[in-house]
């Protein structure tokens, strides 16, 4: 039986739909929007704001949020029709993240787009205060955990500091209190090179050109190193190195199904989330990787210092720097399953 | 007494002055320029190349070469009218390369213009042999030294491989024998960025975005988190970041020195190079430091275990990361000195 997306935004009623895919057990697949309240932190006025989100799992069972990258959306686990969601190797029957034991929800992040016309910055903040109300409309009360990587840490962050009776426990992977200023640096480099592009009409190039540079913080240097180490070709009229055609094969694919006006805000919300961790009381589970040159692992022990609540950080070696949270998942697996045993099914 | 230079191409006679800024002894500052042969690795044939060089320091004293990084230039030390030179700290009188007990030669680069309208690009190998074909016609016969950073590392490394005959003994900072793939991925992305900037007329700010970013790969992270932790301010309609104003100008400043083509040409010239190690008899130190992101510690480990001449690697501890080369003069002066005691006058 195919089910059937609410895609449109039109339609505010939940689409449940009994998926098929899972054979064990009746598992519910929502996958639709709702209107929440919020008062966006750069903007003047409580508004109604649209929040896309998809709500999949056992019935009944604890709910879990899980959030990846500025990139990723809600379809973390494979969707009804079969195609692979982020981190379907961890969220799924049977996995680190069972399906049949817990639901899981993830939203698509919200943009000054989406915040209304007197916005123009989304912030960490706004991302944790639509989850939190979403929680509160679809009646869940608590969840079990966020599971925050990346961008989706800076935000589990601040739906810890600000909604703390709306969770159990946090988890992070690869994310912090704050960005790193090296980081930031590499950042505000992808966002003149997108403005430059709109101010000259190549916002595609522009864009294409700032996810290179964005790839080249997301991974390890040794992997660079192992994949990258051959000769340079010449071809029309210049010299093109083996790393060059990977990037610039990496950017046209990101163009294809990420917007730019989506991108500058995205990574500038990146830049500007600050989280006191002293705000945050909820056990934590950090989990970091020492080729993570992004999100660097000392400010993932600086976090672990000054949370309020018991923290434990889980240190993963790995050569994929800071996409090790979408890569190791072998290793990944048991981590998640310590941390939150109420998801794993055994 | 002011010193007269021969900025002129066309002015080939080498101008000889003695220099009244060392007051122990009348030292030499010859700035001047010579045409040399050279076949150029990527051109057909060979041609005289025009050359420009500086030598000072003490005559009849031992000639040291001293290259420092694409951005450099021959003026390695204070100039006679006062001018700091970009290694002055470590290359004048009574400093770890000691302008009263030897002589300095250095070049400004070869660029493609200077070259020939048949030739793209040029190869640190060109570089090398310019040098070598200037040691010869300056009736030098073999230098003492060659003191490479950088960029001035990989076209020492093909100086020694080159021209074994006329070097007794090789100094390498910040450098190796090829480039890290990530190091590639990085400055190819800065000649795209370049290359976004001419095709729609606005290649200084295109260069001043590409300075941006291999300014992220020249320093620490540590001194980034160190120097640029404070908070985005407002203004102009969007949020900058302390880091940004802090590129932003050092973007402007390079505009200001240095020219597109320029840079492309020598940005490119990095990722060329490619010598065997196997090639490098001159007994050899190696200066590394474990900070420098784009010249990885392993890999002046590797070169370290294959060149032919003894080699010895020195490790320096520094939150520079690679400009580790241009600031931790108070580290490096020792080591200069113990790597060529010839050079110090003590």
């Amino acid at each position: 039986m195919p089910a059937t997306h609410a895609h449109s935004s039109d339609d505010e009623r939940p689409t449940a739909v009994i998926v098929s895919l899972f054979p064990r057990q009746a598992l519910t697949d929502q996958r639709s929007s709702r209107r929440v309240m919020l008062s966006p932190r750069y903007g003047q006025a409580v508004r109604e704001v649209e929040v896309s989100y998809r709500w999949c799992g056992a019935p009944d069972a604890p709910t879990v949020i899980v959030q990846g990258g500025i990139s990723a959306d809600r379809d973390v686990a494979t969707t009804a029709t079969g195609t692979p969601g982020w981190w379907s190797e961890l969220v799924g029957e049977d996995c680190a993240i069972d399906l049949a034991a817990c639901r899981v929800l993830s939203i698509d992040w919200l943009t000054p787009a989406t915040l209304g016309d007197d916005v123009n910055t989304v912030s960490s903040e706004d991302q944790a205060d639509a989850l939190a109300a979403l929680v509160e409309t679809l009646g869940i009360g608590q969840v079990a955990a966020f599971v925050g990587s990346s961008y989706g840490a800076m935000v589990g962050l601040a739906f810890a500091a600000r909604h703390p009776a709306r969770i159990e426990r946090l988890v992070l992977l690869a994310g912090a209190h704050r960005s790193h200023p090296l980081s930031t640096a590499q950042r505000s480099i992808q966002r003149q090179i997108v403005r430059l592009g709109l101010e000259t009409g190549r916002a595609d190039d522009a864009l294409a050109l700032a996810r290179q540079l964005a790839m080249t913080t997301y991974r390890g240097g040794e992997e660079f190193s192992r994949r990258f180490g051959g000769e340079a070709e010449f071809r029309d009229g210049r010299f093109h190195f083996p790393v060059e055609d990977y990037l610039e094969n990496a950017g046209r694919r990101f163009v294809e199904r990420f917007d730019v006006q989506r991108f500058l805000s995205l990574s500038e919300s990146i830049d500007l989330h600050d989280v006191a961790p002293e705000a945050v009381l909820a056990p934590t589970t950090l989990i970091g990787f020492p080729t993570d040159r992004l999100v660097p692992l000392a400010d993932l022990c600086e976090l672990q210092r000054r949370v309020r609540g018991p923290a434990t950080l889980e240190v993963v070696d790995s050569p994929y720097g800071h996409d090790a949270f979408l890569k190791e998942t072998g290793k990944l697996a048991p981590l998640l399953r310590q941390a939150i045993p109420c998801c794993c099914g055994v």
